[in-house]
């Protein structure tokens, strides 16, 4: 474990600056003391300043990847991964946002920080977990490990994130006058690109495989994703057991609120690197399930703010140094 | 069963006119061909003109209510009922939109429409159906019906409403500045006053008490409901099986679209007085489950169109008449 | 002059269906009683069906031009003007929505129907008036011909536009996530493309040139355009007189309402074929000005309805039929 | 003028904490490395804990206004000034939010920060700006120094401002369901509450009074200001002139930002404490016309970012302190 106690200070490269998880990155480092963005790419807006900095964007050929202390890789899944390892190659600290290296291929660290604290302090390379699953696994896998859940029975987890968690393409199903007055819901029945993600980690946290449902909808709101988790718990549990697990795992943590008994709303985990949770009872609905919600903000500790996390543990500075809480 | 063949046209109170169910109740009449508001109230816009017509708003205690072919409560739930009473008493048909006769009180007839059409025909006093429950029972009942459901494991709906929905008294919560960029879930844990309402409906569908779990969220949006609900399946059925349950239930049905594979959005029940139902299978979640989902407009067929639906059969028109398709 | 009638029905053909004005179209058609759509075209979506019919979109390439009773040519502009010469060669009635001739090129008609009534009726091929123009010239024409507008001042036009008007193409500046919580000015200082379509009308009201300035901005809502317009008035004009020259002139019309001394607001306009005028006095501003406001929904009276308004005195109906009102 | 050199910190109180400008008071505060909140107060939630905080809402009769070093009285108009006069005779120094000392009596100096600077470094007493004259006075105020406005013709104010402008009391007409998808003006004609504090500020600037004309316009959006001003110029004078003359009167502003040859949107100016300004030519108006668009945030620059601005000042801080940037 390395805790940096000098003053030290480092540079980033943020590979793929235009998307919203880029802009995010650069506007979060723009505040963070002792990590300062060196380089911001963009193919497509290449020599244009970026808005409120003297930096320009860059082609991402034209960064000297071994020269940043950390890179943040923030292009589309598919793109992401090769330049995750090229940069890992050229000798700096590495944190992919995208989905390709998550099943841990390559030797990459999953980053889900609350839960692999240690092994993000040693890696080189961290993929960064994906929005969806960040709520859902920091939701359940303290339920799992405390064995909470009655797990012949599946978990559902009704999710609605902002449009932002959709990207910055151009596509036509993303416009205004396409998505506001309206709410759906799109890859139902497990089919959703998070899904194997989802599974690995609540079979970690349960030591086998678990049955769960994930359904995912889209919001006419610009940021934040709200869970409604239906937990089926053994006979004794309820709300008060799933808090107080809540509470034994993450008594110390600073990006994990605990709330009860009311329940947090979108916004209540919005502008800011944290999870917000609360659980709720259920009555005669048959087997005993408790109603548990997640809220959170996407593009913060579903990205951006989580991949800061990641980087200050690699750097050996303090988890929480540059972040909004 | 009456079949009114001439040209006969019929008068209507609206009891309680500037709420958006009532408004939406003196719009749709506007365009009905043969039932026209004669009387619209309001206690705290007497006297004003009311938009795009040339009636005035009057009290309700000035209307003779005996003199109307039809009365439409649409006061708040606590005060409708006594009103509706009184208007029986007078001698009209009434259609209550509240939720005080709900329970068969005073000979109420529960009128979802296509469930109970006969019943409708030959009452006095129809309870319309709360909006949340009009989308979950006209989607569950066939399914319970058919034996398609598993009754050992709780249906889950997940349910989502625009604002309008929440009527238009003014709450600090409802304002635009707390409502935009927000989304929450409340009435948790079979808490909301319609769960009695779906409770009767889907027992009477079952035959007998089934589980259930319903929890309402609260969307950015002006209107509509899309309600995606987790239907615990018997070993055999799947998302084919539904679909032809509903098909089965509704294929003579004017106001229900069965839309598969595709699920409807919000949007597709919105402005209009139909229910727009999709199933989905679900892979690897455990025991078996179909994802329906119900898409409709929260004040015309959650509230003033299907309340036009009872009336028309009321009065011996044809059901669909001056309803929007 | 023609008035048909008989009950006899007639066919249209919608070029250039699946955006947004194309998409109106088709609703309206849907309604109108005695025209209905023969052919919609889609280069993207041949063969698929049309949502809510039993039409598929065929290319535009494949219709029978001739055999239709009226063309509107919905494609973009730059594109509509050609097929609508060769679809009033092949003999059919057209109306272009674009803005492709309505500079009188090839004989069309500018068709702002109040305005122009008796020259559309005559007409086989009608330029649809811009939906920004549309409210512009409604409000401004009569002051001008009445002679109440100072006209050595600039008439100053403050517009806003929901983001259909902005059309249906997959740009990034028109997602959801751009536009949401978003408010700007475009094409300022007399750069829009309506502009030379304003100039043309203003000065056929007044006679001669006058000077004026449109800015148009994008508003967060879907549908609708609000126009604030600061009118220069002569010494003894105010809000009154303004209020009586569009009485004199509108005193007949179907789709212009006038309403004072309240002023519309934006959803006062929408989801109907109507310009909603209002006016209201300013004190102490040095030189007279009136305050004039249009509302009204940019794809009804500023495209698709209006389009209607003008087939149907082409073809010898009631100018309304299948308008909402 | 003092300048506090060490590091000293100082208590505020914020009397009215609950409404929106309160709420980004304590907010604003939490993040200001020398300025804490001491006492926060509300009528209706005393005894709760503020989100995010340890604090507790207290009564304002329980504050001891004499303690604390600073009072920020966030009370309605009509209200608040006998708080800051009753703060400030128990000697504390007091920024007044809300509009009833700006016209200077009782002493209060009228605090637009840029423009007053040195007299708000020895107040006691500082009367904030409105949100609306703000962005006016800062746009317009060195063009009429400058001599570049043609005062013989009305400047043109087209405002428009997100919800939270108009306050966190429950009124129906700023409902979720009536703001959404709506746009409107009001207060037309100059009735506005905010234009004696323009009319003021800009005689103040003109060395006379000068004719102007202002148009709010309600936004369906939660925050944020954009004015679009139409800026009669003298005959040389153009949008160049116009960026010319801000250069030289903000060059050294930390929360002025000038834009050129770009306008600013919305969102330019939100979540921060700057006024964003931009100018454009117009072409063919008659009389020569500059558009002038101001963007910035109502509850920062335009309330409590401005006051903290003015804080600072009183307390010997520098002026920037704690401020987003």
């Amino acid at each position: 474990m390395r805790i940096n106690m000098n003053n030290q200070s480092f540079s980033a490269a943020v590979i793929g600056a235009t998307g919203y998880t880029g802009q995010e990155m650069v506007a979060l480092l723009a505040r963070h003391p002792r990590l300062r963005t060196a380089f911001a790419t963009s193919e497509s807006e290449t020599g244009r300043r970026i808005r409120g900095s003297t930096l320009e964007y860059v082609r991402v050929g034209d960064v000297p990847l071994g020269e940043v202390d950390v890179a943040f890789i923030c292009l589309p899944h598919g793109e992401a991964g090769a330049w995750a390892l090229r940069a890992r190659e050229a000798g700096t600290r590495v944190v992919d946002l995208s989905s390709d290296l998550r099943d841990g291929s390559h030797g990459a660290v999953y980053g889900l920080t609350e839960l692999s604290r240690d092994e993000v302090r040693d890696a080189d390379l961290v993929a960064n977990p994906g929005c969806y699953p960040t709520g859902v696994l920091l939701a359940l896998a303290p339920l799992l490990t405390a064995g909470l859940v009655d797990t012949t029975r599946a978990m559902i987890v009704n999710a609605a994130s902002g449009v932002t968690g959709a990207g910055r393409a151009a596509k036509r199903e993303l416009l205004f006058a396409e998505v506001a007055e309206d709410y759906r819901a799109y890859g139902v029945g497990n089919t959703h690109r998070h899904v194997p993600e989802i599974r690995r980690g609540l079979a970690a946290a349960a030591g086998d495989d678990v049955p769960f449902l994930f359904t995912p909808h889209l919001l006419p709101v610009r940021r934040g994703i709200l869970e409604t988790i239906y937990v089926p718990v053994v006979d004794a549990a309820d709300a008060r057991s799933v808090v107080d697990a809540w509470q034994a795992a993450y008594a110390a943590e600073p990006f994990v609120e605990i709330r009860s008994p009311d329940l947090p709303s979108l916004r209540d985990g919005v502008l800011r690197n944290t999870v917000v949770l609360g659980a709720a009872d259920v009555e005669a609905a048959g087997a005993p399930l408790v109603v548990a919600v997640a809220s959170f903000d996407n593009l913060i500790k579903g990205a951006a703010g989580q991949a800061i996390q990641n980087a200050n543990l690699m750097l050996g500075l303090c988890e929480h140094e540059g972040l909004p809480r």
